[in-house]
């Protein structure tokens, strides 16, 4: 962030004030960095330049590989993650834009999409710029001032510095929640996550032909984490590990406060623009399907921002709601990184931002 | 079944009648037939022959095959089970002992192990012989006078024609909600059953890299199929097909009408001789590893005849116990197949033929 100032004195981080009024007087183009260009950092590059309001002031990377060259080819500048291994990309034939430092710099908001551990290290070159960040979930929550889901919470990011865009099963996991909480109260969740080995390129990852519970005592850091976005929820959550790459997939049971049917679940959860629930005539079985379908569609990557949740599996036995849904490793966070851009910087509210950041991703099928 | 009488007349088979006289004079050898020689039958045919009451009469098979040409070199009587593929065996240079027709007049009991749907074809030969006849899980419950589990409902098979021993699911989710029915009572169990996608043979099977709800509606047939073993309980069961072989793995949710703590829990399902939990010490992460542990303990197949509960699982969230069990789809129906050979002819109660069986099976680690 280039116009810094002391953020103690004035109670909160400057560019919340000089943000505002710009948006409200005209088309201000949020400057975006992000640092981490892999599975989650490429995502989010791609849906911050097709926003109407951002733009990526450039990506930072630790090597050169085939993202970094892809990256350039996409006319991001570049910059080195590390000093130390600055000189590879010039080996590669790629040019740098600069080091890590000089984006943190220019950018109104930093997206950490580092591996899980090293945006806690990270986090001092924020503050010594005074850009504020955004992380991922694999970090911990103790490390941010609010975890972050739009549906949620959006609101409580307002002029924070360091926001937690909590992972791909918790986002998952809170957009179902909240408007079923809403709607009926919950009583409690539990939930048993099936989880993926490994994201596709991942090919170093297990298990190979075996069901892990993982890990094998209870709870799984899911429930815990969903309490971060809804302290208040009885939740337990169960993981397990499957020789499978391409989204993971939940198992939901939600004990309701009060009367529901399945149709109304239906027509409750089909409002949710980040929700799809699967018409049944699409006859889609599982993940490889969902992903097929998504390609067809144009999905850039064959990427499912949305909760994939399977109509007919929408059940309510006495309180108890019961359902799978798909969740989109790789993608789902990413419309909720581009809502924390705007949130952190105040420069829309949630319904604004939502609408924003579907429109320009064509959210929905 | 050689003399044979009019049970309408009598009101229940003569067998009974005289066998249990036998049984109570002295060493009687019930003669079991196995109709079909795949995963489940040669398991139980071996099973049977460790018994110290029983003999294998004979095993019966459609084709010649590499499991036919092991039957024989066990010196298991061989019987051709179609009569229009009974030349094949001789092509393949295996002895036949005869036709099915043949092993069943001969036997006192038949376990029909072919696959599911053709139990239900074969229910007329045993009914022409006058044979009683155990059936597989995959037969519908309709077919028979009643289903069955040895720790659950052993008594209810007494003088019954055609008994179906349920599948192995099934059979996992009764043995534990036997003893939790008993001490503590159960307000309604929620099951996700992540299930092995074929059998380690079955090549042709999949998933590949998917997980599949399945069946996308909800319940899965294991609920309703639990409540044939106990017609009360409150059960809801989702089932999911993943890519893998070895086992199945449930995650359990039993929420309990009475306090209970993980450590009684644990206590409770330690002693229950067909409910193995696993000492965490043991580092056992999943069914690859179970497998192997059962191999080094010498198990034939390396068979997990218990239901495999991970100890540090166990874990009580007010009055909801969670659990993961891993259930051995090729072999945990096995022992119960024995069990309702003795309970169909009467030659033992409930706790006699189950220490007889887990003693002659060398059951527990």
């Amino acid at each position: 962030m280039p116009d810094g100032g002391d953020p103690t004195a004035l109670g909160f981080r400057p560019a919340l004030e000089t943000v505002i009024p710009l948006a409200r007087a005209g088309p201000i183009m949020l400057r975006v960095g992000v640092n981490g260009y892999g599975t989650i950092g490429k995502r989010v590059a791609d849906a911050v330049r097709a926003q109407p309001d951002m733009e990526v002031a450039g990506v930072a990377k630790t090597r050169p590989n085939f993202e970094a060259e892809r990256a350039v080819a996409k006319d991001f500048p570049l910059y080195a993650a590390v000093e130390e291994r600055a000189d590879q990309f010039g080996e590669a034939g790629i040019d740098l834009a600069g080091m890590v430092e000089e984006l943190v710099e220019t950018a109104d908001v930093m997206v950490d999409a580092t591996p899980s551990g090293i945006g806690a290290e990270n986090k001092s070159l924020y503050e010594e710029h005074d850009t504020p960040a955004l992380y991922q979930g694999g970090e911990d929550e103790d490390l941010v001032d609010t975890s972050f889901n739009a549906r949620a919470n959006y609101a409580d990011a307002a002029g924070a510095d360091h926001v937690r865009v909590v992972s791909c099963n918790t986002t998952g996991l809170s957009r179902l929640v909240a408007p079923l909480e809403e709607e009926y109260g919950i009583e409690k969740v539990r939930a048993t996550l099936v989880r993926r080995g490994g994201d596709p390129a991942q090919s170093g990852r297990g298990p190979i032909n075996d069901i892990l519970p993982n890990p094998r005592t209870l709870p799984s850091h899911h429930g815990p984490d969903v309490k971060t976005i809804f302290p208040d929820l009885a939740i337990d959550t169960l993981g397990l590990k499957v020789p499978a790459t391409l989204m993971h997939t939940h198992s939901i049971n939600v004990t309701l406060d009060s009367d529901a049917t399945a149709d109304a679940v239906r027509d409750l959860l089909r409002d949710e623009s980040r929700l799809f629930v699967i018409p049944e005539r699409l006859d889609i079985d599982g993940a490889g399907a969902l992903k097929e379908f998504a390609l067809d569609a144009g999905r850039p990557r064959g990427d499912l921002w949305e909760n994939c949740i399977w109509g007919e599996s929408i059940t309510v036995e006495d309180d108890d709601l019961y359902l799978f849904q798909a969740i989109h490793q790789e993608s789902d966070v990413v419309p909720e990184n581009v809502d924390a851009i705007r949130a952190v910087t105040g420069s829309a509210d949630a319904a604004e931002s939502v609408a924003t950041t579907d429109d320009a991703l064509d959210m929905g099928f």
